[in-house]
């Protein structure tokens, strides 16, 4: 098959070397030309290094769309509404979405956004999946949701990349996005000194955090217990890879946002979806206590410690009232 | 309260000291005379060090059984049954129990086993608690269970110790035992190079596998969402504190059972409960696929690159069927 892919991160290119091993044709799309470049010219790029890229890359939207049979997206969410406006002619079979996050100006899904430009069928693929691990053909698992969900299955899987399917593309997107901003929190304890066992007891809250959130939007308990919930969850608040687990380490050890944002070419997602997570809770007035946190120590430059300190002191009730 | 606590082990000297800080008198017992000793005369644990211990200790059980309004047991539980089998007379009010396991010859929790010698009151404290940061004061949350369960929450908690309570005695204990044997897998992986995505995946299914166990017995599956389940899976299977992981770590590294336990006197309760887990696994007929291939890997020589491989490559099913 003909995969597009939008976006030439460490994800997106990870994605792409993928889909090459898996037998499709690969066209990956950046915005800068420089991207393009290296990838075309060297089949490297710096956001995943030590990998060679077995692909070609464009700067051309129509070329990738013309190409394409199916279209992926792993841009940052803030961005996908930019970059898919551009697209007029919709001709391709099925979206497949890799990326995790709400759009702060719009508090949307990623299946919301693509929803006001077309009516292509739409899936979203989520789980444990650092790309450097995928790239280096260590064994993965993740699930794909969405009315194409089998046909990806049977597209993507191989031997280190096994593709399980749900049907609850609402679950399967919240968990992604709030998981990022669980996983700042979890840093930030990971910069404390290494509070494990608090670490271990804000992310079984996190975790229920998350839940409480989806259930407002109607997505499945059962999919927080799976791999785009826990699973993922526990990848992005424990490996060294997370961008936003080491995000909220910085942020402990005394960098400011700001500082970090303008240093940082690599996006954690958590910065932006924390925002919109924060305003949502408060409109539909769903307690959010980790994402509060979080918030308040990015942007009303709240101590880490003492924030963490306090999440960790709320009042005791039965493990179920929380 | 007088608290008298079975175990001189990290734990059992960690939870003597939080006790002593909540403002009770507490005397610990020890089997061998050189670590009662090396705590009289010094203040001092080699299970702990670095730590000041703030109780005297005894080798004399009958002393303890006097001396104790409540009692903790902090003793592996393959031995609880040859220790506890020497008390003759229970003139006490409760007794909390902090060790996690199944015993091999029996098949017994400890609260089976217990019963067998008395009636008193029993509860479970368990959840997310290294010694290590206990006696260091890191924020840390527990929930216990049993009939005594409010009252310990109340004598127990304190700024940095947190407990909450529940119902399920049976679905504590089952979690707190097979997070042990989960926690080897997840050390093997990271003994493979950090395979972080498998990890993750592991302990998504490693989850469920311990729900299916614990659901025979009548368990209540949140149980396992909350700490005494994920939160204390997540810490055992990510800390560097934990044992069992460490162990998995070090037979992926290509040492053998025999000669690590010979070497390493702490003990990893995990390679002695994965031992009963698949017996009654084998008598109920649980798929318990990951708690097999640990016991494999440790008592007959599998691969352990390849066992985890194959686990990875399980037939591809709906995300929850596995």
């Amino acid at each position: 098959m003909k995969f597009g892919i939008l976006g030439a991160g460490s994800w997106g290119c990870a994605f792409a070397n993928l889909l090459v091993e898996s037998g499709h044709d690969v066209l990956v799309w950046a915005r800068r030309k420089e991207v393009v470049d290296e990838i075309n010219n060297y089949s490297k790029n710096s956001y995943l290094p030590n990998v060679k890229l077995n692909f070609k890359a464009t700067n051309d939207l129509n070329e990738i769309i013309e190409f394409s049979e199916f279209l992926v997206i792993a841009i940052p969410v803030q961005f996908i509404r930019d970059v898919i406006k551009n697209i007029k002619v919709w001709n391709i079979k099925g979206i497949l979405n890799l990326s995790k996050g709400i759009e702060i100006k719009t508090l949307k899904r990623v299946s919301e956004i693509i929803e006001e430009f077309t009516n292509t069928p739409y899936s979203i693929l989520s789980g444990p999946s650092h790309a450097e691990e995928v790239a280096n053909k260590i064994p993965t698992a993740v699930t794909v949701s969405g009315s194409n969900a089998k046909l990806f299955q049977s597209l993507i899987s191989n031997d280190y990349f096994r593709v399980y399917t749900s049907e609850d593309i609402v679950g399967v997107e919240i968990a992604g996005a709030l998981k990022n901003v669980m996983a700042i929190a979890a840093g930030i304890l990971d910069g404390l000194g290494g509070w494990d066992n608090s670490k271990a007891a804000l992310m079984t809250r996190a975790l229920h955090e998350m839940i409480k959130f989806g259930k407002i939007f109607g997505a499945d308990e059962k999919t927080f217990f799976g791999l785009p919930g826990v699973g993922d969850l526990m990848v992005t608040c424990n490996s060294r890879h997370s961008r936003n687990r080491m995000f909220g380490e910085l942020i402990a050890k005394g960098h400011t946002l700001n500082e970090l944002i303008k240093n940082n070419k690599m996006i954690a997602e958590g910065i932006y979806t924390v925002k919109a997570v924060v305003e949502i809770a408060k409109k539909k007035n769903i307690e959010m206590p980790i994402a509060n946190e979080v918030y308040e120590i990015l942007y009303n430059n709240k101590n880490p410690k003492s924030s963490m300190v306090e999440l960790m002191r709320r009042p005791l009730k039965k493990e179920w009232l929380i």
